[in-house]
C-alpha cells in the first residue's frame, strides 16, 4: 500500500506453553511474516548446515559478535551459545517484511533493550493444571527436573507485564487466529512512516 | 475465558471515507460488539422512536445531561444538540461487552479527555483524489460546498496522530477485516485485568 518497515514480533512464554506450534502454524499462513535464523556455536548435527535452521559459528567467531553487539539477544545453553544476528533481522524489516522471533523471557528483555519497537507477545497454558500437565508430557526427566522447570514457568509468567500482548493457548487453531490478528493490527498502527505519507499529501491506492 | 472488561472502540475520519459501510458490516460479524446509541434533542421522525436508532430528549433534558457530564461527547449540529450517553457504555464495558463508536474527530477528542482507554482508529479514503471524488458523488451540493467539505476533511486527516490505527480504507472487506483483527488484537492486550489474574495464580481453561 505504501513503503513501511515491517515489525519484529517476540514471542515467548514458558517451556509447555505452545509456542513453537503456533509459530509453526502461523509461518504457513501469511506471506508476509519470516521466522529469524539463529547463530549458534554449537556442532552442527547430521544434515543441519543443508537445511540452513541455524547459522553455524565457531565459538571465537560467536564471542567476537558478541562483542561487537552484533546480536538482538543471545544466551549460553548447556555450554552453548545462541543468538540472533541483528543484520539479517534489521535488513528484512526495512525492506518492509515482518519477523518472528521465537525466544524465552530473558531473550526477549534483551530484544527490548535494542529494539523497543518491537512487539512482545506472551503465551500462556489454559492454566497451571495444564502446564503441569504438558511439562509432564513432554519429556521423561527425573520428577525432581520436572518440579525445577514447572517452577521456573511459574516464575516466568510473571513477566506478562513487560509484554504487549498475551495469548492463552488453549485451542491451537484460536491461538494462531489471534497472533495473525495481532500481526494484522499493529500493521495498522499510526507510526511516523503513515504520519509522514498523510502529511506529504501523498497516499494512494495500492497499484 | 476470563471475567474482563470490554473495549470502547471510537471510529472516524473524514466524510467520505467510508466509516458506516464498516461499521454495519463489522456489527454483523461480531457478536461480542454493540454499537453505542446516540441521544439527540432533534424531533423523532416518523418511526425513529419505535426503531429505538436514538434516546430522544427535549433540549432541556438533553442541557441538563451536559451539565452533569453525562455525556462521553457531544456536539451541536445544524440547531440539534447529539451526544453519546456515558452511563449505557460504562454499564456494557463492565458486563464485558465491547462497544464501538462512529463519530467525527472533534467527538473523538472528547471521549479521549474522558475515557483514555478507548481505542481510537482512523478511517482513511485510499487518496485525496478519491476522497474528492466521494465528496462529489455523495450529494448535489453546489460547487462550493463541495469544496469546503473536501477541505475540511483534508484538515481533519491531520488529527490521524490523535488515533491508535488507521484503516486506508479501499476495498471494503479488507478494511472490516483490518478492524476485525483490531478488535480481537486489543482483546489480547496485556492489561491490569489478565496480570491481576495471573497474579491470583487461579486462570482456567474457558468453561
Amino acid at each position: 500500500m505504501f513503503e513501511r518497515k515491517g515489525q519484529l514480533f517476540i514471542l515467548s512464554g514458558p517451556s509447555g506453553a505452545g509456542k513453537g506450534s503456533i509459530v509453526k502454524e502461523i509461518l504457513t499462513r501469511r506471506e508476509d511474516l519470516f521466522l529469524s535464523i539463529s547463530a549458534t556455536s554449537r556442532t552442527p548435527r547430521k544434515g543441519e548446515v543443508e537445511q540452513g535452521s541455524y547459522v553455524f559459528l565457531t565459538r571465537e567467531e560467536f564471542e567476537n559478535n558478541i562483542r561487537k553487539s552484533n546480536f538482538l539477544e543471545w544466551a549460553e545453553i548447556y555450554g552453548n551459545l545462541y543468538g540472533t544476528p541483528k543484520e539479517p533481522v534489521f535488513k528484512a524489516l526495512e525492506e518492509g517484511k515482518n519477523i518472528i522471533l521465537e525466544i524465552d523471557y530473558q531473550g526477549a528483555l534483551q530484544v527490548k533493550r535494542v529494539y523497543a519497537d518491537a512487539i512482545f507477545v506472551f503465551v500462556l497454558p489454559p492454566s497451571l493444571e495444564e502446564l503441569r500437565q504438558r511439562v509432564i508430557n513432554r519429556n521423561s526427566e527425573t520428577e525432581e527436573s520436572l518440579e525445577t522447570r514447572y517452577y521456573s514457568a511459574l516464575e516466568e509468567i510473571h513477566y506478562l507485564e513487560r509484554y504487549d500482548y498475551f495469548i492463552i493457548n488453549d485451542i491451537l487453531e484460536d491461538s494462531v487466529n489471534k497472533l495473525d490478528a495481532i500481526i494484522t493490527a499493529e500493521c495498522c498502527r499510526v507510526d511516523r512512516d503513515i504520519l509522514s505519507l498523510i502529511r506529504s499529501n501523498h497516499w494512494k491506492p495500492k497499484e
